[in-house]
């Protein structure tokens, strides 16, 4: 058994603990000292809840648990789905001592986070995330919340959890896309804010693929440090924390012409980091280097044929738009990003001319 | 034309100014310099826009602004009727440079800023309280909120408004039971911290409910002043804030049973001062005090017979239960409130038999 990390997201009295380790689900890590009382309730979905609730269950033996199966899938992520998990929690009779606990990947968390800011205007709660997305990157800095059909994370909340605990044996039965998604992330990190991580990826692309648990450990841990340190210093992305969104203006607009759910959201961010790293005007050097790894990750390195001017429409749409003005997160270079309004306007064309 | 009063509600990076003052609405008192930037939003509803929407448009002439108006009434307080709003923010491609103004009473203000709150995870907010309820105690403090069918408030969000603008001139307009609900409040104020308001109170009765201007302002002042500084010492209710509730756990559960609307708020929640100030042990004087004064307000003293036991189910369900335990607002004496779980059960048997 590899060793347990913790990472601490430094928000004050709303600090808390990113635990990682192999085998912590069922009791490796006692999740009693960070529940508000006795009474749980796990949220999950119907292709999470049976491989690990039960394992969960048993970290949990001493309180009343109460659980909820969503159904599983971006489509789902509804403010109609909070409000059946909303139903749950008055239902059970769930008060303020109630800890709400979220097994699954990103949608789970998303949706389930956002209950528990909105009952009683705010429980406890907990992420477990199961997939390679959830722990790298949903998982940690409190941002909740749901689609609306015209946009996407349009409705939500900034909910702290109070422990964000990833078991890295949930990602066995991880299927492959959905591991090379969460890679999306990772590559992420290292081409924002740290280029030495970057090189590191481009050396263990392979060992990450077939799953070797050092090197997943390792990324892990690299993106939950950096993530933290981003949250810590802007929790509500009044500015910096906006670097996170690198790939993500684009990656939306794919995402939102595809319907949730046609691709998976990595995917969507892959693609859309490649065109913000063209919009950056980045070196060739470097711009080769991040096409070259994203290939190698198995992801796609171009958006499909939405049409470059739907792209635009729906990137009106984008959170990140400020002041009517476009903002984008552009690389000066490898490991160095600006959230900027300044982009040369004809190359955002011939970028968004890809999806042609 | 009377005097401009502002009080603080301080809240560090939060605080904000209360505007109390007689025609501010028009331009008597300039919100461009609390507005995020040019796009507004306008939610009110089909009883006060009509009479104050197009006085409020000549304060933000500068601006884009959008409006939407509500059905009037508590029974509308829900999720689907927040959602009727973040659809109008996301159908006007509102962002976050957008500022919503809830015009009207405590429920367009409550729905309003919840969606303000949900909004791409909180946009900017003012209130424009036009009752006299909204007026001494829902807008301000930033709970916002809308009802489930299992219990009242159940769902919302902590989300401070940038500004709240109450001109007294609105109360003009105000039918008589909704300026008596309003005083429920008032005299909620007194009881609790301010025995020299409460006596004040006792003096003044009849001009209030006479609507004279000068002790309008002074009991919306008044109470202003006594909720910022509650809310001040405990922003999220984790501990003293909850006095602010004094005879809402009974009330609560009256307007439960009622089905939100037979009773207004007020009404509700004078019938449970009462019980609450019986459940106190409160001394005789000062319990016919406070009887007395709910009575010469034109507000009822006892509950509408729903059943003691229908009453205690219902308050199994109310916010205040804290570890499984009932909590109660109990006054020592007049102008002295406590949050307790120790109080005499027989008592509170007795008190819930006045609903039988």
């Amino acid at each position: 058994m590899s060793s347990t990390r913790t990472i601490t997201v430094e928000l004050g009295g709303r600090s808390y603990p990113i635990v990682i380790g192999r085998d912590l689900l069922g009791g490796g890590f006692d999740l009693g000292p960070h529940l508000a009382g006795s009474d749980c309730l796990v949220v999950s979905n119907e292709t999470v809840a049976p491989l690990y609730l039960d394992k969960l269950m048993g970290n949990l033996s001493d309180c009343v648990v109460e659980t909820l199966s969503l159904p599983d899938g971006e489509k789902f992520k509804t403010i109609e789905t909070v409000s059946a998990v909303l139903d749950k929690l008055v239902s059970c009779k769930a008060n303020r001592d109630t800890t709400v606990i979220a097994l699954g990947g990103g949608v789970v968390g998303d949706i389930t986070g956002f209950a528990a800011a909105c009952y009683m205007r705010g429980v406890a709660f907990i992420q477990v995330p199961t997939t390679l997305l959830a722990q790298v990157d949903s998982s940690v800095g409190g941002k909740t919340g749901v689609n609306h059909p015209q946009g996407k994370n349009l409705i939500g909340a900034f909910h702290q959890p109070r422990v964000v605990l990833i078991d890295t044996a949930t990602l066995d039965t991880l299927p492959d896309r959905e591991l090379k998604a969460g890679l999306a992330e990772v590559i992420k990190y290292g081409a924002i804010a740290d280029r030495a991580f970057f090189g590191w990826l481009e050396d263990n692309m392979p060992a990450l693929l077939e799953k070797q648990a050092d090197a997943l450990a390792h990324a892990i841990r690299r993106s939950c440090e950096i993530k933290a340190e981003v949250v810590a210093a802007d929790e509500r992305e009044s500015g910096r924390r906006a670097i996170l969104n690198f790939g993500h203006t684009f990656g939306h607009a794919i995402e939102f012409h595809q319907g949730y759910g046609e691709w998976l959201h990595g995917e969507a961010i892959a693609a859309g980091m490649v065109m913000a790293a063209e919009l950056s005007g980045l070196n060739d050097s470097d711009s080769g280097r991040l096409r070259a790894l994203i290939d190698a990750a198995g992801l796609p390195g171009r958006p499909p044929a939405v049409g470059s001017k739907a792209m635009l429409n729906a990137m009106g749409m984008d959170k990140k738009v400020l002041r009517k003005k476009l903002r984008f997160v552009l690389l000066d270079e490898l490991g160095d990003a600006v959230v900027t309004a300044e982009y040369d306007k004809s190359r955002l064309q011939q970028v968004l001319e890809a999806a042609d």
